[in-house]
């Protein structure tokens, strides 16, 4: 049963941000609800970059009513002219009299700043209901906003002896239904999707997102140091979603002007012979793609959390046996770990269980 | 809530019968609970091979008041002169009024003939109420009784790479402390447990039961097929529990009477140069060992796997990552399926999430 206090209108203002993810670019999800005399009197959450952010939505629908009213919000309230008017002056103006503020905006042009701006006001500000919740659900702004590289989720599945194949490379398929849905929702939920060239050459994936609603493609980013890559690629030719191919300095020049020519963006990582995956990074958040779903083959998963350019790792595990040995492509494929006490260690595991499939989840630390 | 009914009942008879296990041997776990103008007048549980059945506890502690009752059994009562004389005939002589079991005894000797003997007397007999709970209970003794070979439990400790031991060999330590006390548990259950030679020449395992309450040990069985095994090995030294080493016909026999002068049985399962694992299930069945934990290396335990001699796969995944290639061992290492829809499947399966670790549980499915 609902008990009405902070928690239950801070709760409704987090799930409409959680609605909006996928949709904000690098910009957070925020919600913000207004209450005054004992009912909601304005709702309203982040859409897009560029567009009204959640208390000026909220307040809009209040229509100059707020006086004296309580807004919560997931985020601080902004204090700066970004391509919007502060948030902070909006609710001092509109007379808020009390925010509840989830968490702090780590973006340095705010830090604080917005909190002070409407306490100098006498505005009450009450900080840190649902904070954790709050942190989570922006964990790919506030890695982006603080690092200016994107947020990279590790996705991938397995049978329970850690294969992603059989012996002879067959894959068809792993994990069920559910998996799969949740997939595509990590997919628009990400700005870019992130494969080995050798995924494109054998699967011809088309790595959009296909729900059973619609949802947005994230950029399709594919890494292929030598440009291997065929100029039939369905991310080539199919015109579904950008591409943006990176590869090295030792690639043919002649491929290159044939990719740019078919649309697609070429980007150069390091001399090679691999792909220089830090300078990847970082030139890819330089294109404001702030945030990764990585769907690696093992060498390239292996390569990524080796690097320790993964924030999280999302393991489908399917109840499946195949055995191979080393023919048989395995989740990770890197040179490891000599001890056991130094391994990889996922923190602040999650598990779910999808029928008779497994996703075991957490935040890689070395 | 409890709401007392004829489930109410079952399930603490149910809930001796688990107490338990491992102390029977090749018996079935049974419990029994009777019950006469509406309370309970007896308890009673089989303890041992050889000793009293449930129902003949249960009806001692009536202590001759049980004309009329109820009498809750997990397990059809016995129709045949064994170890003990039959239960059936000990529940009629009684004047036990009304028999609920929870499922028929599989064994051929009894089949239905106990509760033909019931209801031939008159006395009401329901079958079936919480019967899939009291197959689980009894599915080694199920096995075991139904074909002369143990019930085989796969065990497993891997990381979520599906790794063993990282690429030098060490595995100290892949699974937590909640995970072992399963695992000592699933030791105390088992009547053997079974490693290949390398485990023991690599780690020297004493492979007892080691809980905070007194356990029973299992014996101790090792797949040997040189006879490899060190004479001053833990389980050849100890005294702990009898040791078994299963060889073949090309082992040295001077090494094969070293061995069984310091007290190890030594059985020869095949010509060689491997061990004939479906000589060797036929064999320790006849020994009466009618349940084994198999705790091998990724190669017996790929093997076993294989060979459909594994029952039941209990995996416990440690939220660590190791790498390593083939040079790190894995769970399961056999040649492997082609396609992957023709995997070894799981069914049945269980989840448990045991603080960071998983356990993942079910029944293979070739």
């Amino acid at each position: 049963m609902d008990t009405m206090n902070d928690q239950f209108y801070m709760a409704l203002a987090l799930d409409m941000a959680e609605r909006a993810q996928g949709q904000t670019g690098i910009n957070p999800v925020v919600g913000c609800v207004v209450v005054k005399d004992g009912a909601v009197i304005g709702l309203g959450t982040h859409l897009q970059r560029g567009t009204g952010h959640a208390e000026v939505h909220a307040l809009n629908m209040a229509a100059g009513k707020a006086q004296g009213s309580t807004a919560y919000v997931t985020l601080e309230p902004c204090s700066h002219y970004g391509k919007t008017p502060p948030c902070s002056q909006r609710l001092i103006d509109e007379g808020v009299a009390r925010v509840v503020v989830a968490c702090e905006d780590p973006n340095p042009q705010v830090a604080g700043r917005g909190i002070a701006m409407l306490r100098d006001q006498g505005i009450e500000v009450e900080v840190g209901l649902l904070r954790s919740r709050a942190l989570r659900l922006n964990e790919k702004f506030i890695k982006y906003i603080l690092t200016k590289r994107p947020f990279v989720t590790l996705k991938s599945a397995s049978t329970l002896d850690g294969k992603i194949s059989t012996r002879t490379g067959d894959s068809k398929w792993i994990s069920n239904g559910q998996a799969r849905e949740i997939v595509h929702t990590l997919r628009h939920r990400h700005q870019g999707i992130m494969v080995g060239v050798n995924t494109v050459i054998a699967d011809n994936p088309s790595l959009t997102t296909r729900m059973v609603v619609p949802g947005l493609n994230p950029v399709r980013i594919v890494i292929d140091s030598s440009l291997r890559i065929p100029l039939d690629s369905a991310v080539v030719t199919d015109g579904q979603a950008p591409t943006v191919v990176v590869t090295t300095e030792a690639a043919d020049p002649v491929k290159h002007e044939a990719l740019v020519a078919a649309g697609v963006q070429v980007i150069i990582c390091g001399a090679g012979p691999r792909v220089d995956l830090q300078s990847a990074m970082t030139k890819l958040g330089e294109m404001e793609i702030g945030s990764i779903l990585l769907e690696g083959g093992g060498t390239l998963n292996g390569s990524m959390l080796e690097s320790g350019l993964v924030d999280r790792v999302v393991l489908f595990f399917a109840p499946k046996i195949v055995g191979g040995g080393a023919g048989a492509a395995g989740t990770f494929e890197f040179p490891g770990v000599e001890l056991m006490k130094d391994a990889i260690t996922l923190e602040g595991l999650e598990v779910e269980v999808l029928g008779d499939n497994v996703c075991i989840s957490g935040t890689p630390i070395r």
